[in-house]
């Protein structure tokens, strides 16, 4: 492996494309001034083995998904992502050129919406390891958070759900093909688990509603679902024939397609609620940018009732259960 | 190891100190407001058998350590840290007490600095590894950087170098001790090892400067010099003498001494370099806080001069080398 000075020289941004940016990488710290906007960040952390394979994403697919994951996080605030810090810890079986690709990857999408890397740390190690630190903005108060469900909202759901884990589940082989199963159905599934689309502008353009629940679904429908209901202390009712799936997804059998729709996750789309008057906003934002929103249910209170979230399914109402995504266990 | 959920709902602070923070840890991201500040930003991370060992620091002192390590980068920026985000890959072979032993360890620094922790990641790896983000926030226009040096300038340091890689080397049993090394010469060398002291209100203290380039000591002062005469594009002339070195490490002979404060590191001390008229007023704070500052050399200007760093020893002038700390290089 090269040394550490001679990378980060390489994977170094030639400009920045922040205007708010003060310092990127080459001080003790980055420095940055947002004036007059919040300041919204997360950490999101991937091992090899655990969160991603080489089986199925390359190098480049690799970095350009775990930054596609952490502005997830970002618009999941309906915040605007600007910077990102990439901590990582690479192993001596990861050559030079691959790492620089994990890095290229990142940039692809980083140019695409215009984000910085400003600053990080390479370390040598023994399994290789991507933390990936993510800064955004949003004006002062306006952070949408997953305590703010009220009775009577609309829950909606942006695309189609349950096709990252589809497609990841195809390229494992641990799913069955469905009969018939043409490369155009097959396709946009493994796209959504390799190169997935941060739903940033969608949230952005929320910004004239007042109050508005947004998760993003990295762990599946369900348990994004649960999370809102439990940091709003309401219930949550959905229709299970409402809930978006795509063409593809529609060639499993019913139970397949069920478990990848409410327990799939990784498909970073955004479930949100909304009062019904700014329903027709919601609706009108996905018209404009070409994003298909689905109402799939509504928030509830009933102090009586023990569950969360119901589903109602063949004529009747069920809990739907938490369980999200499991991580495939590794060999130790 | 217990889940990652339980593990989050033991390590969360139960309430947060800074009043600036808006949302800590509980959404996709957190949410903070600093107005008319600039935003100061790092990450380091931190691998078992390549940056620390269990050999020398418990667990509780790994987290106090990687933390005043982060925050000594924000302090070298002139900065306040306000938060932190940490990212840890834990292996099957720390059980919970320990890796609930290391964020307490970061909780006790962060106690002392009223800084808060607002995110991060528990994941499940071969190996730990701990990547800290940390946040602090600067005046508008005020952070320090280390391009700032200007021929002329004074040259200073704080506190005394060498003692942490003395420690180090004395728990790793990889010096040999000096003749009559009683405890009270060994234990304070021990403690800069184990519980560095980040040098943040010293720094902060310098604002009524208007201009000081600042870095801290992490890779050896003669490291630190370089980046500093590199980044300024100027030249870097100090006196071997009038580095400071403590009682206990002048007990080492003179060659282990001089390797010692030239390129021990970790020592995270601050240097830097200020017009002479303003050196009293860092000497003042120095007097204020207690904390020992010496004037080390000056910055010149020659280009003619091939020599970034050069070090007057023994009658002459000679160069001081960039060579810093390399980590133990670990058993693959």
């Amino acid at each position: 492996m090269m040394d550490e000075f001679t990378l980060i020289e390489q994977i170094k941004q030639k400009t920045y494309r922040q205007q708010s940016l003060i310092k990127g990488v080459g001080d003790d710290a980055a420095v940055f001034r947002l004036y007059n906007k919040d300041t919204v960040i997360a950490v999101d952390t991937f091992v090899e083995g655990v969160h991603f394979t080489r089986e199925t994403l390359t190098p480049k697919q690799i970095g350009y998904r775990v930054l596609a994951v952490n502005m997830s996080d970002i618009a999941a605030m309906g915040a605007t992502p600007l910077y990102y810090l990439v901590s990582i810890v690479i192993p001596g079986s990861w050559d030079n050129e691959s790492v620089k690709q994990i890095f290229s990857g990142m940039d692809e999408l980083a140019e695409r919406y215009a984000l910085d890397l400003i600053g990080g740390d390479t370390v040598s190690g023994h399994e290789l390891v991507i933390a990936v630190t993510i800064i955004g903005s949003v004006a002062g108060g306006k952070a949408r958070y997953r305590h703010h469900a009220k009775p009577g909202d609309v829950v909606f759901v942006t695309g189609t759900v349950g096709d990252a884990r589809a497609g990841l589940d195809v390229l494992l082989r641990q799913t069955k093909l469905p009969e018939n199963a043409t490369e155009s159905i097959i396709y946009p599934l493994i796209t959504r688990h390799q190169r997935p689309e941060p739903r940033v502008e969608f949230a952005q353009q929320l910004k004239h509603i007042d109050r508005v629940a947004l998760n993003d679904i990295s762990d599946g429908l369900a348990n994004e679902l649960h999370e809102i209901a439990e940091s709003s202390h309401v219930m949550i009712d959905i229709e299970d024939a409402a809930v978006p799936i795509s063409e593809g997804l529609q060639r499993w059998d019913i139970a397949q397609q069920f478990d990848y729709k409410f327990f799939g996750g990784e498909d970073f789309e955004l479930v949100g609620t909304v009062s019904r008057d700014n329903f027709s906003t919601v609706q009108a934002v996905g018209v404009q940018l070409g994003v298909k929103v689905s109402e799939i249910g509504k928030v509830s209170y009933n102090r009586e009732r023990n569950e969360r979230v119901l589903l109602f399914r063949h004529g009747t109402w069920q809990p739907l259960l938490k369980r999200g995504y499991v991580h495939r266990s590794r060999e130790t």
